[in-house]
Parts: C-alpha cells; structure tokens; sequence
C-alpha cells in the first residue's frame, strides 16, 4: 500500500466544519477563521517509548495524540476547528492503522475539528499533531494575565497518570480495578475543551497540566510575573484527589497530585469575585474544579502543609531531557 | 540543559509579523490573518536516513526542513506568516542545535515567516513543521482548477537532487564540482514563494514537485479530471536541465527529470492567453519557467520523444512506503 492509498484508507475525514474552506488533498489547507477570531495553533509530538508505551493500544494513542493538543486549545479558551496529522511509522501495519485513525477521528468528531492536512513517511514510530482553533480576540486565556491576589484553581483529577506510569516502572502496586482505572487516566485523557470555552471572561489566565501542577502553574506565574500561595490540604481534601490515587502511601498522593504530570487537567486563575461564575463555569462544562490557593506579589510558589509549615522543596516536574 | 532552555537559547524568534497576535511561550500561538484572507497550512516531516542523510550538515537540515513547507505554500500561491517547529532527538547536542536553529532562522527571517510554537522531546532524530501562509479568498492555486488546453510550465530546474541522491548511493559518478553543485540543490532547496505569488491570478493550478515532475503534475491532473500531452524536447533544450545534469548519461538525465524528486520547484498551468503574463510573472519572481506540454481532456499522461513516438511507460515517481 502506497502513501496515498494509506491517506485515503485511514485518514480521509468527511467532517468540515464552516471554518475550512480546503481539507486536505492539496499542497496546504484552506482555513478562514470567523472575522473577529484568532486562530490559536499549537503542535506536539509523541514518541514512542516516550510518551506512550510500546504496548498501549493504537486506539487509545489515537484518542491521546489528538487529546493532549486539544488540552492546549482549551487552555486558552479555544474552541477545535481543525488539525494536521504527520506521522512516520517502520511499516505499514493496516491493523494499527485502523485502531489509530478509529480512536483519533472518534475524538475529532466529539470536538468537530477536522483532519485537513498531514504527512505520512517511513521511519521509527512518531506522531505530530497540529491543532487550530479559535477564539475571540479579547478573551484568549493568556498565561500573562493573572493578577495578584487571584484565586487559583485547578480541574478535574491530578496524579492518576502518573500513578499509572509509576505501575507500569514497579514503583507502584495497586489492584487489578485500580490498575484500569488510572491506566485510562493515563491512555485516553479528557482534552477540557467545554470547560476552557466556559472560562472565556471568567478566568484570567489558563495553562493545561502535562508535566506537572506546580511546574506548569509556574508559567503562568513567570509569565505575570506574580508568586503562589498553595495549601496541601486544599487539594488532598478535594475532588481532585481521586479514590485511586488515594489507595497509596500518602507521601506519593501529595507527590503524584503536585508534580506528576500527563494529566491534561486546566489550572487557572480568576479574581475572588468570580467565583460564583467559576462554579457555574463548572457546572456548565461537567468539569469539577478545585481552588487551591491564591496568587501573590512574592514570587516563588509556596506549598503549605496542615500543620501550617511551607515545604522545604518541592516536587520536581517532568523534563524531556533530564 | 532542560526543555525550556533549549528554546529559549536556540529557537527564540523576535521576528513578529503583522498577523502574529502571541508568539511562543503560551499553549498556543494566536494568528490573525487579514480580512478577506485564507489561512494556508502545511505540515512535513523529515526523518533522518529517509529525508536526510547523518552527513548533512544542521545548518542545511535547518533550512531544509522548513524550505520543503514554504515550498508547499509557494504552490499555493500564499504568502508566508508563521511556522511551528516538533523537534524530535536522541541528546542535547548544542553544536547540532546552533547549526539547526541558524539554518532555520535565517531562511525564516529571508520570508518574514516566524517561528510561533512547538515542542521539543526526546528521540530518534525527527523534526516536524508547520506552516501557516495567506491567500487571499480567489487566489489561491489550488490542484482541481486546471482546464482543457492549459499550458503545462515547470520553474527552476528538476533532475538535479536525484543527481545528488544517485552519487551518494553510489549508481553515478561526476566531477567535484558538479557534487558541489547537485548537493546544494539536494540540501538546500529554494523554495519558490515569489513566483508562486506573481502567479496569482495567472496560473489555474500549481502543486510543488517533492516526489517528481510527472507523478507530481498527476496530482493537478486527477484532481482536474484531464491529461496532458508532453514534450521530452521541450524540457531536455530548456533551462530546467542544468549543466550538471547534463554531464550524465542522456538516459539518466531525461529519468531524473521527469521522475527525479526533491527539486521544490512549481509545475503550474495556465491558459495559452497568459503566455505574457506567465513570462512577467517569471522575470517579476527572478524564476525561470519552462514550457514543457499542454493539458488534454483525454485522461493520462503522454511524452512525445523527439522522434515524435510517446513513450510506451513512464518512470516512477518516490513513494514512502514502497
């Protein structure tokens, strides 16, 4: 099977939503954003052995490759138009191909953004996304526009991903019910898409959480140019700590939650005064949300445990290359 | 060096184009492209040992890797803006990386096209690209706009990278010189965004020719409905066929032509009325252009040798996967 004949197999997408004048099958795509938007764009790369196992099923990476770009358009408040898929594999394996593309145009279509474009070539196995979508030109979800004194919130469950991963390493034992749980965590993210679109004026700043809670709420800190205030118990006694992740040595919940990464939750800031339409922003999107702490003019973050002492360090963030 | 240095060090772009809102550092980039305008996108991947070989040099690979998308715009007929860039590999190797960066940028700055996002991540060598371009609405050459008795141009010259190919693989030899010569043209391919541009309003269809002349104008063809008659003559007495190339065997010249791959040059139509305006268009963008046949409403297509027989095959163009 050629390379063309794969593209139109697998990765033809009759979805065209107002927006895409051109999908694919030409040297580029045509996008026209609404007048009035921007068009927010963002690109990742899986690789394998990285940032899935060999072992994850071709449906779930599917799901994931596209799910962690949309994270990235949800926190800015964005809403999915379209994407380009470019993928380098050793073969062509038509049984790969089907789960991949099965759970990659599943996700597509729950977000109504199209496959417009893309690349397929032989090499180790590879995936970039490239995602578009939109957003007015006032209300994008900046990492730059938190203000002192805001309270900061996160979404959904923290630290399954990574408890799932630390399985996978034999750091971890959990039960057979526990292992599927977070290994769905971890397999098939929710990109929080509705929330994201539901925070467009409510919140003041937004990033989505792949290499850990406190390393990816220091970028929005760095960018404003602002410090945190954070209390331990806040999330421990949260939502947000799942009954999972809750079934470890204590010690490793704090530790998976604050810095584990992969988990494609939101964190974000609003003023105090916003809070009752962050509830409603939470409720609107069927996204539970989690505040806890509040942004300083001191930089730096600080956690504060129950006994009222700051830690000493925190918890390291996932880095590629370290 | 972590992730965030290496971005900052090597892949910081203070180029900042009117369309660009928000540049890196947030989870996506914002684009605003002039009312009235489409947003063309593209995206291509190279692999080491499939689209380069370990004995490129990074500054070449840099400039190539984002040539091969502006070529795709140029076939378009847009007008660069923006790229993201996926960068994919093994260590950080911060003299690959200063190389790489400064072929890139450079060649990004000769465009006014800014780097506006990406991702950088352990693994095999592998680097992906986005580019983002305007069209306005109209304009646009896209494949399925050929017509019946279309005159057939290709620009630049065609044959000499599979030249290049061919002595690195060990099947032909040529003089220092002409390596010095052919591996330019493999390694650093222009991109023709100029005449793509002056060929807006001229041309009816127009695609870049990545995997070879005649199976790339069959991609106009299929997507027009229509064939084309062509004229070996015209292409082999023409300036499409550098004087490198014609120091092979004549049989070798004529197959790398046709058939060879990674020129990155445009194959266009245009209706015989525009003869003129074609040769403006060419002088306009410092591009030559080569009339080479015409389009037929008769499917296929045919070469005409100079003895006046067609050729009872044609050679094949680069497949990925075969």
């Amino acid at each position: 099977m050629g390379e063309f004949e794969l593209i139109r197999r697998y990765f033809q997408h009759p979805l065209k939503p107002p927006g895409v004048a051109l999908g694919n099958g030409d040297d580029c795509a045509l996008l026209a954003p609404t007048p009035g938007m921007r068009l927010a764009v963002s690109t990742d790369m899986l690789v394998e052995g990285r940032h899935f196992l060999s072992t994850v099923s071709p449906e779930a990476l599917g799901h994931k490759a596209l799910a962690v770009n949309l994270s990235d358009l949800a926190a800015m408040g964005a809403q999915p138009l379209a994407f380009t898929l470019a993928l380098s594999m050793p073969r062509v394996d038509e049984r790969w191909l089907a789960g991949f593309s099965s759970g990659l145009l599943a996700l597509a279509d729950v977000h109504q953004c199209a496959l417009v474009g893309g690349d397929t070539t032989a090499g180790p196995l590879n995936m970039c996304i490239t995602v578009f979508g939109q957003v007015p030109e006032h209300l994008a979800l900046r990492r730059d526009a938190a203000q002192v004194g805001d309270d900061i919130y996160v979404s959904g469950c923290v630290g399954d991903a990574r408890l799932a991963l630390e399985v996978v390493r034999g750091t971890q034992g959990v039960d057979a019910a526990t292992w599927e749980a977070v290994r769905q965590r971890m397999e098939r993210p929710t990109p929080r898409v509705a929330l994201g679109l539901a925070l467009r004026g409510v919140a003041h700043a937004a990033v989505d959480v792949s290499d850990g809670l406190l390393g990816d709420l220091q970028h929005i800190l760095s960018a404003s140019a602002l410090g945190a205030d954070l209390c331990d118990d806040l999330l421990m006694n949260s939502v947000a700590i799942s009954p999972c992740l809750k079934s470890v040595k204590p010690e490793f919940v704090s530790n998976f939650a604050w810095a584990g990464g992969d988990d494609y939750e939101l964190v974000f800031t609003a003023p105090p005064a916003a809070r009752a339409a962050v509830a409603h922003a939470a409720v609107q999107s069927d996204t539970p949300v989690t505040r806890i702490g509040h942004t300083t003019a001191e930089l730096g973050i600080r956690v504060r445990a129950s006994d009222g002492q700051v830690w000493a360090g925190l918890p390291a963030s996932f880095d590629h290359f370290v």
